[in-house]
């Protein structure tokens, strides 16, 4: 039996960098300095935290599903890794670097994950069993979440600007835990 | 006094339908079958929704404020326009159209709309007045709101495959009008 599973959400992955690139790279900064929500993140904290999953989470707990399934739970992920990382280092090249690292995981992925692989069981620190199919479902709309997030920060820029419109925008009233 | 508005708000607007096409054309259907809540869209209705707008919404308004001030009412604006006249028509030349559209309605605001124009008053049959600056900071608005809506459809379609994760993931539990 073939499944499409791998390669459909290998095409989604492939994806992002070239969509987080499309729309950040070169906008003006009056976009940019906007979180999400009030304690939220800027696009270039999503960046950054994207560069964190591809370098911590996905690639390592694949492979501690290999090698260990459910005897050795994964190691817990730094939601906050980028912040003192990124520190001086521009949108730009942060792009570049998500960009690299996605293209080399998913060459990784390629080699190290087979059909016969997906129903392998891992450990989550707290989530418990989890299998291969489900951390790379999640990869995926990890990346759908987090650049959704770049789109509430970017609509955040201009909450003010719409005037009497806001009443009508999904986006910002969520932002304020409206709507 | 210049103002960056204009090349601030047009840098946004021609970004959409690179992103939306970077996104969306070929990726596989079992992405693309899913609407982001239970009763909304999939991408391919959000895509025909951003062409109505950009037929009968935008320029026209801004048309109406340069011609008529807060003397005559925009239109009101038909928000399922898409349901019947898209019926058959597939996603790639959805996204065409609406790079089409943009490109000639961004022509069009260019020729409009000055830095002179942007504090001058419409009239919006539901919110009342409204100033030129409002309604171009509403198309981009509009748009992050719309493809932010993707974002969630793409993700909805994953929604049991990532499992337990998916007490993680925001984009997951808004759809059901939860975290």
């Amino acid at each position: 039996m073939t499944d499409a599973f791998l390669a459909d959400t290998t095409a989604l992955l492939e994806r992002t960098p070239r969509v987080v690139r499309g729309l950040l790279d070169g906008l003006p900064d009056s976009w940019l300095d906007t979180p999400d929500t009030a304690d939220g993140w800027t696009p270039r904290d999503v960046v950054g935290h994207l560069i964190s999953a591809e370098l911590d989470d996905w690639i390592p707990r694949a492979e501690r599903i290999l090698a260990h399934g459910t005897k050795k739970a994964f190691e817990p992920f730094d939601r906050f890794a980028h912040t003192d990382r990124d520190r001086g280092v521009s949108l730009s090249t942060l792009i570049d670097r998500f960009e690299q690292l996605r293209r080399d995981n998913l060459v990784r992925l390629g080699e190290l994950v087979g059909e016969d692989d997906l129903d392998k069981v891992g450990r989550h620190p707290e989530l418990g069993k989890v299998t291969m199919r489900q951390l790379l479902a999640t990869w995926a709309v990890h990346d759908l979440d987090h650049v959704a997030q770049i789109y509430a920060a970017l609509a955040g820029s201009q909450d003010a600007a719409v005037g009497p419109w806001k009443a009508d925008l999904g986006i910002l009233l969520r932002r304020e835990g409206k709507g």
